[in-house]
């Protein structure tokens, strides 16, 4: 199955724009689960290597628009920080049908949307 | 032409849930400008009678999504606190390949997700 796995980093870069460490290997620990299962993982911070993109925004932006198109599955880690990017790919993930799960550390407070959503049919959440 | 017009209010509100006149006042403002031009405008938080809703937000959200789907046209003011509903509502809108309008206040900052955004061919861009 293809996974489209959504996340924020814009939060969790050195000020070289390298994304820490720590949050690297918690999203790779995450990726490995749905790869050792099978899947085939899109996550566009992993593409682009682990840092702020140098590629022009509204590409990388089409980009993963795109690659939610051809997923099977779409995954998202949310964060009490509500992230612009993570929300708009949940909705238009939402809009296709695709299969969608939530992901939230245990305890994270989320939000009325968050909430909401969670309770849809096609939407499952899980703590990580 | 049907709009769907979509605001954040959650942090619009007094200590009874209702929204502060002066950011009821500018939406009413804003809806006006549309309703005179002969469009039919849906705006949750009016249609809530400008409280936040009694109604329960799953069915709340469900019904915002089934007016995106019925809209010719998606209005969104971004502000520059981050909502999670106004992100996912406009990637909804936008997979659904609507007409989309961005709204922002003038100088307002605007994140790397919403700059790209308004790049894109079938969204504009306006300040109010």
């Amino acid at each position: 199955m293809k996974i489209f796995f959504a996340t924020s980093f814009s939060s969790k870069i050195d000020s070289e724009g390298k994304v820490l460490p720590e949050f690297r290997a918690s999203i790779e620990k995450l990726l490995s689960r749905y790869e050792a299962q099978g899947h085939e993982v899109f996550c566009a911070v992993r593409a682009e290597n682990w840092r702020i993109a140098a590629q022009d925004p509204v590409m990388a932006l089409k980009l993963d628009l795109q690659h939610i198109k051809k997923a099977d599955k779409f995954v998202a880690l949310l964060d009490e920080q509500v992230s612009a990017g993570v929300q708009l790919e949940i909705g238009y993930a939402l809009a296709l049908g695709k299969e969608i799960t939530l992901l939230a550390v245990l305890d994270a407070k989320l939000g009325w949307t968050n909430q909401a959503l969670m309770k849809l049919t096609n939407v499952q959440y899980e703590t990580v």
